[in-house]
């Protein structure tokens, strides 16, 4: 197996629990990835040759390589990846009573590039690395043996591929529907795994959809940036009075008239962009017990910092404008440069502008199937403040 | 009414929504605290008399000015004090079922200075400031006309009040038992009041113990600093096989062992320091599937921060060598000065130290009966991190 040796020093980060390598860190003098096939295995030792363990690289990508283990003698085979996929599902199974949830979260379940999101018996797949796309063949054997799947559906259409050098494609092993069946705390919902965004549905704002119940009971719910339905159908669920979804999406809003049909309740919906929607509600003078807005990541790029926070800030500024006295805001974001004391500073700020008073009630995070990598920041992403406005 | 005049852009902090006043950016040179009595009612203005609000003063403390109201002719009487308290009340009936909460929380509900928790008819009060202490009779009145209690214990023997020059007391109005009851999501327990820590029992803490429920089926669950055992009785009530307290007061363990009979479930105790009994458990061979590790502030001022943070880290590294494999950690922190970060960083180095790979599920605050005031950081305070360690 290719050796690849780390500079003085540059051993530090995988030491303290790191995983990742980039290529100005390893000793091109001698030892040299370059040339060499992307994705290919490789052991990584520090400049004194001492192992630091098995992993993956891949010679034409800045962030050049990931550990998977960081024992030396490990083999990456199905039995490994196995082992792996068992202690993910085995944390999913304590968290939740129904299959239903991100199963592997790279990085975050020691599976660097790997992405596995369980819709009962069909799974979509991410794989974000050439180091993962080469370990595919036993992905695939590894989840048939752990779950046997009637479809596994490899959505590897994902931008982050690109920065691997990797081609986009979809690929359908077994038998995969357009659109899938799931619950979330015992709400059905309908995801369209194919035509949807991501992987059809948005796990990791799980938890934070079950903390709607105190603020939502006979509530003028409003869920700007709907997709399918997901906080609209369960603020319904829990005895919202009314609710409005917006979206751009005529797929998604179709999905959440289902979801919403499917659940027995009515559902308004308005499509067209979410600001233009927020401006058009405030000009017929409604108004809203609470206000969701859970956009899309607005921040993919640090060089998309500054439009993007005013983005942030413009909609949570048109959420305010239609919110009740002491109506609640739930502000979120997925971007990972957008910091949650930042998003604060922002909903501060505008709460000041539209002279309101602004308590933070609570703030969430990812679901925990998307668990944290405590040495790798860019594993926390998502942040969702529970604010009240007086 | 004294009217004290901020210095040139001074106001700049309370216009973005603070309510905190320095002593130097109080232009003496034309206005005057020095003299005025502790906790004096005052106008403040910005440096070209342009009025910012009505607050109070203490000129012997360095955070010498809070703002109570941006309404610069407000009357601050029972009548004003009645309507920031039902204000207050209507956010907690909104999130609780049951009264037993934090009903205001000082500045975070427009009350600096001012701390009640609600054990159904019974109030217990901090007033934390020569400002709120002034207003005492209008507190107490406020209170009455609201929710006629049975009684009202102030328990003003919290240090904070030697910062503002005021003597430490205890006072009951009306009829306070040593012990009271309260129900926490359901579960019944009871809180000494009078005998126990700061007001008797931990509101706070609520919304992460609510979170328990996944992680102690079936498990053996140790809960250290248990206090009356808050977590303890909860992780049976939620199907732990086993639960041990472990606290260094008598009183808190006998309080437990009341609450475990309340509830009808069986509880150990260990009387003792904390890292001596961690040590003595791992030297008995224990092992438990959940620690609980939640002590009280460790980091009380900034020049604590070096001897807080290695104790911190003492006891997550003993708690991780009783864990078992895929064990959880809940590790708390309601130290200030112990950023969410920085303990994060503790956990990371531990795990390292223990051989263990660690996974953040949840990251949880205080309960939001425990607003956060987006513009003082100072009311964000609690993290409680629930961790997997392979």
């Amino acid at each position: 197996m290719l050796t690849l040796k780390l500079k003085t020093r540059e051993d530090r980060r995988l030491r303290a629990g790191h995983l990742w390598v980039y290529s100005n860190e390893i000793d091109t003098a001698t030892t040299a990835a370059k040339g060499v096939a992307p994705g290919t295995l490789c052991k990584f030792v520090d400049s004194r040759d001492k192992p630091l363990g098995v992993g993956y690289v891949n010679p034409t990508a800045l962030l050049c390589g990931r550990l998977l283990t960081g024992k030396a003698d490990a083999v990456i085979d199905a039995d490994w990846m196995l082992r792996r996929l068992q202690s993910a599902l085995a944390l999913r199974e304590k968290l939740y009573p129904t299959p239903y949830y991100r199963l592997a979260f790279g990085d975050s379940d020691g599976l660097p590039g790997l992405v596995v999101d369980r819709y009962g018996d069909v799974l979509v797949v991410q794989l974000t690395t050439a180091g993962m796309e080469n370990l595919k063949a036993i992905v695939i054997e590894a989840l048939q043996r752990l779950l046997k799947p009637r479809g596994i559906l490899l959505r590897n259409d994902t931008s982050a591929r690109e920065l691997e050098g990797l081609s986009l494609y979809e690929e359908i092993i077994g038998e995969v529907p357009e659109t899938v069946d799931l619950l979330e705390s015992g709400v059905p919902f309908k995801a369209p795994v194919r035509g949807g965004q991501k992987t059809g549905w948005f796990y990791d704002q799980h938890a934070n959809r079950d903390r709607l119940a105190p603020y939502v009971k006979g509530a003028r719910v409003l869920d700007v940036f709907s997709y399918v339905g997901g906080w609209a159908v369960r603020a319904a669920k829990f005895g919202a009075s009314e609710v409005t979804c917006v979206d751009s999406s005529k797929l998604a809003l179709e999905v959440a008239a289902e979801n919403a049909k499917l659940n027995g309740i009515a559902l308004e919906t308005r499509q067209g962009d979410a600001l233009d929607v927020l401006k058009t509600l405030r000009g017929e003078g409604r108004q809203f017990d609470v206000v969701v807005v859970d956009p899309p990541a607005l921040i993919k790029r640090k060089r998309d910092t500054d439009a993007g926070t005013e983005h942030y800030a413009a909609l949570n500024r048109q959420a305010m404008h239609l919110l009740a006295p002491d109506g609640i805001l739930i502000s979120c974001s997925c971007s990972f440069h957008m910091e949650a004391a930042e998003l604060q500073r922002i909903l501060l700020r505008e709460s000041r502008t539209v002279g309101r008073r602004l308590q933070i009630l609570e703030q969430g995070g990812q679901s925990p199937d998307h668990p944290v990598h405590p040495a790798i920041v860019e594993t926390r992403y998502l942040k969702a403040f529970y604010c009240r406005l007086a």
